[in-house]
């Protein structure tokens, strides 16, 4: 007997169907595989739905609009079935029971629909569907209909849907359908970037029917026996001119080969996949069936985005769930999702740093237009490299539009992918990758901070002017103390990486140094910086002032802003919120998280937890994982598990009220980072032994997961007696 | 630091609000405390809720209708908020932040809202209810209303909403409105049963203002200045003329009264109260947070609806929490609901049965209208004790009304009642109340099965014709295998506490037997009608046919069948179901669970599992935790936890789609038997003792419940070692 909560913390199930819970579900219930994304849409789609197929890396501008999107593609999923000639949809006839669940073990979507025509025949309709992560260019579904009561004549209808937008915006021109016996195929290109895609379909039937193909639509006819159940598989594939020069002979091909395949075989490579993926990446924790099923929601999320074969794509800070951010990649990536991909996949991790490397190129262009020297990368990323954060808001309710400051001095980027890179090294050993690769990020940004820190004579110290830190609330403030704090921890990084390469791997070392100017000139610099950075501090508490001037803001007290959904800049104003001493997550606590003791004795780093905590919305879904984690550190364990649960249930229980946009892939590696390096206290010493230092939640039995240290996999068990 | 686990498990909440769950989560949040039951409905109203306010043993019928409703009171709950002139209400302004939460232990509900008017003030508002067990009169609001943002002039309105009916149909009369400084009443009569009735309500504001009011409303105006707040209380009494003469005097003197001691010591008395059920009541299990929440929120839900002070009224199937079923009365007390309160509540288990002792009368009717000795009790029962079940269904969509067959036919109830009386007698040792009353019960319904039983010469055996046994599906079915068994144990019983009483209390004995009429010749009858009852049966297998020719119906596989929540007689149309081998609940299956080991061998238990286990559509709610218990017995523990989970989630989770109509009670007592009775096996062995067989589901990590055994309270603690 398979333990039910062992059963129960694999699935998400819904049960009514809620329609005014559709674009919730939808997200939360997105197919995917690091190549491509599927939102759980119904396939006879319903009024409101948000059908979304994305791919990494196709990104297009819409006509006028200077802000890149990541496309829509043309929706492989519909299929609509006639049963006596009555169209299932679940506002027509009478849906007798429902279920709606997602495997996360097995990572596919499956719906049982009991269905009672208007003349009162009863058919049990189900509804499969996963991307496979065996052939990642693969949709795979199947549809079977049996006939309960009565015995209907029964008609399947399937298309693909090309009158597909971005909300509207359309990105897709040369659309082009095709149709053989039982095939479908739709090509297309971006109209902007030029992107080829293509969508091919093939279909087979389990009983004997012949297609009657139609240039949009492949339709099956047959008689259904009472008890009787007909089956039919659609494989859609999916190729873009990212992976092929004739991505509709690819698509065509894949889709036809997998066919023959069968949909078991299909299904059963793709488990095996999977399997492997959580023999590393899951989270068994006993005691605590909410706090299981939430972390392998989240898992799941953060791995059926990660790309698996392409290093010239990142995941965005919406996954390839839902229209947010439009597909772009922020810090999010890297400081939040990176480091259990770091630790369980760390093939995947690289991967996602690779993209980083090769969009040097982006960075270093951005410095130069902003007059720096090195790599600057941008705030968010797609896949040009290029900076693409929008400059103005939508239009408010009165009708003006907001700046967005975030891509000209939300800069701490920079330092965060270096962050990533060198944890990603420490915990890897991945001589090779730092070699080739990364060390070029780590230094050439550090390139860029060198010649970004203003010295101020008056005060003989460096100083940041006009930055954001992780609080967006407050825009273009001097001498953020997370950003110069984390630029002079930077640039010791960076001096001590020159070193290293120096010793181990000097010929190359010269060659890079030569290549990004690192001359001892620039080497004295970078000391000089790091020894005279400001960081804002009242020297009594050793508490961090956020910025300059921070301490003297109106104060506002949170206490009884509780349940808050919304933003506190949204309820305040833009321009109010500058002012007011609330911020928008981890700033100063996300510090605290990344320098660990190095922050400071305990003392100092309890006197900030106890200055901050009180203050934060937790206006990004980023902070409250980032609260869990520091609070675990201080051992302040009743909120270091409110702040984890909360982080853990944002998008299962739509916490935000936003997850209609898509995942919030950032709290969804923050939830294993506050896990990890919070409650069971993984870290590295010095001289780079895997340690742990738990604190965990006391109503925990035991945890256990499973990391990768240096090539090697070890499986950490806690338990409560210790 | 109190565990995560046991603060969810005692809490039920709602965030954010769902209007498309309303009429689930107004069934659901019901307060009560065995006088009332009022609805989760908003203070400020909604289209499509449905507010109502019940208290036991008020029922009247309305004209031309010849069966009786509960009478739904006037509802004491508005009160509307006016910040800066704008009416509250969660369709205007804009919600920031709700949730609502029921909690379980302390038998409260509260909601938080974060509202922001159309002009940007923002203020929390809490509402926070009571329906105090310490004073069942009394129904205890709080509403605060503070200013997080702006300055705001806040008017607060509180009324008695008069203009109700149950679902459209009007039942009261002689409606009067009084109101006096801070004071409200509203007095009326049922129109045909004359009741009185009357609701009264008393304000105090925190903060210094005069009230304003008029003839339904009390209004308090002021100023509220940010970062303040200001409540007001409300206290509501009900009195009818089942509690008074003069229920408005009543009303308002307890109402003043209540207010005077204020709402923190009304809430204090309420909760040490809510503590002493729990005392005896919770059940602990460590290892599943489902099912520990699920059944403390069943659990709850029969606490609030049993009364305490009233041996006149029993609980409706649906409780007091809404309109199904019109408040009546059936076996559902006595054989899902009473064994809890048997075994934890003993005296308001009493109370139950005092209700059926005090309507003999009306079973003695009924017998005699139909041509019986002794007492045959009213399938659905009310204030009267007479049958009240309707002879005809509402209008089917084709025009026609379907004859409901239930109370001229369904007659095991009265066994039922007897299984009860006499579980309550072995478990309590309460004899004094078992010669007083239960005995009487047990043999007047005796009588009356000596009187219906039908001697069939032919075969010489006993049968009973035009049966309707548990499974409802099949109607005026000859030698329901259920009733036939129960009402031989039955004859067997009554003619065992004969002997009892002659031995033991002789006098009183004789009185009773005389009075009954019970002679030598009708003992001899019982004897022999016991000795020689027809149950149809499988001679080989042992499996009982659950009426005469069962086994000769069409067959139907369910296998398929899933998910399904719409009743099987509804597709397959009442007629037809007549014909089909699905039955609506446990029936033989139930009949296991009463007898226990007496049904027969393991293997005959077994064997009838396994012949009607499949065919069950549990189309009653009743129908799981009967399974669970049985199959726990069988030692099937995937099958008994299905079953059980099943059972325990029915409202909290809405799995039959209907809870809108209120609490499914049965199912909610069955969940508490289930686990009793079948996961821990307690039981009494012939000599009285008590013993439990534990087979726990293998995943729970221990059980711990608390149990009333001859009075003593024992506490059972079983865990995963044993």
């Amino acid at each position: 007997m398979i333990s039910p909560i062992e059963q129960r913390t694999w699935l998400v199930s819904e049960s009514p169907f809620n329609p005014f819970k559709l674009s919730h579900t939808e997200t939360i219930f997105t197919v995917g595989n690091g190549f491509m994304g599927v939102r759980g849409t119904f396939e006879e789609g319903y009024a409101g739905d948000l059908a979304s197929t994305l791919v990494h890396g196709i990104f297009n501008h819409a006509e006028g609009d200077l802000v890149p999107d990541i496309v829509n593609l043309p929706n492989p999923l519909p299929v609509h079935i006639v049963v006596d000639g009555e169209v299932f949809h679940m506002t027509a006839g009478r849906v007798l029971g429902y279920r709606r669940t997602l495997d996360l073990k097995r990572a596919a979507l499956t719906r049982e629909v009991l269905w009672r025509t208007t003349q009162g025949v009863v058919v049990k309709l189900t509804f499969e569907r996963f991307a496979s992560l065996a052939a990642e260019h693969l949709l795979v579904q199947r549809v079977r209909v049996r006939a309960l009561l009565g015995s209907p004549k029964v008609e399947i209808r399937s298309s693909i849907d090309s009158a597909v937008t971005n909300e509207d915006v359309p990105h897709l021109t040369d659309i082009q359908q095709r149709a053989a016996e039982g095939d479908l195929l739709i090509t297309a290109r971006t109209n902007q970037s030029r992107y080829g895609i293509a969508v091919a379909a093939a279909h087979s039937l389990s009983t004997h029917s012949a297609p009657s193909t139609s240039a949009d639509q492949v339709r099956y006819t047959f008689d259904l026996p009472q008890e009787t159940e007909v089956s039919l598989t659609k494989v859609s594939a999916i190729y873009t001119t990212r992976q092929s020069k004739t991505p509709d002979q690819a698509a065509q091909e894949a889709a036809r080969a997998a066919l023959a395949k069968g949909y078991e075989s299909l299904f059963a490579s793709h488990c095996a996949a999977w399997e492997q993926y959580w023999h590393t990446s899951d989270v068994h924790i006993e005691g605590d069936e909410v706090a299981q099923k939430a972390i392998r929601f989240t898992t799941y999320h953060v791995l059926i985005a990660a790309p698996r074969h392409d290093e010239h794509s990142s995941i965005g800070a919406k996954t390839l769930s839902g229209p947010g951010y439009k597909g772009h990649v922020f810090w999010d990536t890297e400081l939040f999702m990176l480091p259990m991909l770091t630790l369980t996949q760390p093939k995947l991790a690289r991967n996602l740093l690779m993209y980083r490397y090769h969009n040097l190129g982006g960075a270093r262009n951005k410095a130069r237009a902003n007059g720096y020297e090195g790599a600057m990368f941008p705030w968010e990323s797609t896949d040009t490299g290029e900076e693409t954060t929008p400059q103005w808001s939508h239009p408010q309710p009165d009708g003006t539009r907001i700046r967005i400051w975030t891509g000209d001095t939300e800069q701490h980027i920079s330092t965060d992918i270096a962050y990533a890179v060198l944890q990603y090294w420490q915990w890897t050993g991945d001589d090779e990758f730092f070699v080739k690769h990364g060390a070029e990020i780590v230094l050439d940004t550090a390139v860029f901070w060198g010649s970004r820190a203003e010295y101020n004579t008056e005060q003989d110290r460096y100083e940041l002017k006009m930055q954001i830190g992780p609080d967006e609330y407050h825009e273009n403030v001097d001498n953020s103390a997370f950003t110069n704090s984390m630029v002079r921890w930077h640039l010791q990084q960076a001096l001590a990486v020159r070193q290293w390469l120096l010793a181990h791997h000097a010929q190359a070392a010269e060659a890079l140094l030569a290549r990004l100017g690192i001359t001892a000139e620039r080497c004295a610099l970078w000391e000089r910086i790091a020894a005279k950075m400001y960081v804002p501090r009242d020297p009594e508490t050793g508490v961090l002032e956020q910025f300059d001037g921070f301490f003297n803001l109106e104060r506002l007290d949170l206490t009884h802003w509780q349940p808050r959904v919304a933003n506190m800049d949204w309820i305040l104003g833009h321009a109010r919120a500058q002012g007011v001493m609330v911020i928008k997550q981890a700033d100063i606590v996300m510090l605290m998280a990344l320098l660990g003791e190095q922050f400071g004795t305990l003392e100092e780093r309890q006197a900030n937890w106890d200055f901050y905590y009180p203050i934060v919305d937790h206006g990004s879904s980023l902070s409250p994982s980032t609260h869990a984690w520091v609070a675990a550190r201080l051992n302040l364990l009743e909120d270091a598990y409110k702040m984890f649960i909360y982080a853990a249930n944002i998008d299962l229980e739509d916490l935000k009220g936003n997850v209609r946009d898509g995942i919030h892939a950032a709290a969804s590696g923050g939830v294993w980072q506050a896990l990890a390096f919070g409650f069971v206290g993984l870290g590295l010493a010095d001289n780079g032994e895997m340690q742990v230092a738990p604190a965990l939640p006391p109503h925990w039995q035991s945890v256990t997961l499973r990391v990768y240290h240096r090539g090697q996999l070890k499986t950490i068990r806690l338990t409560a007696e210790g």
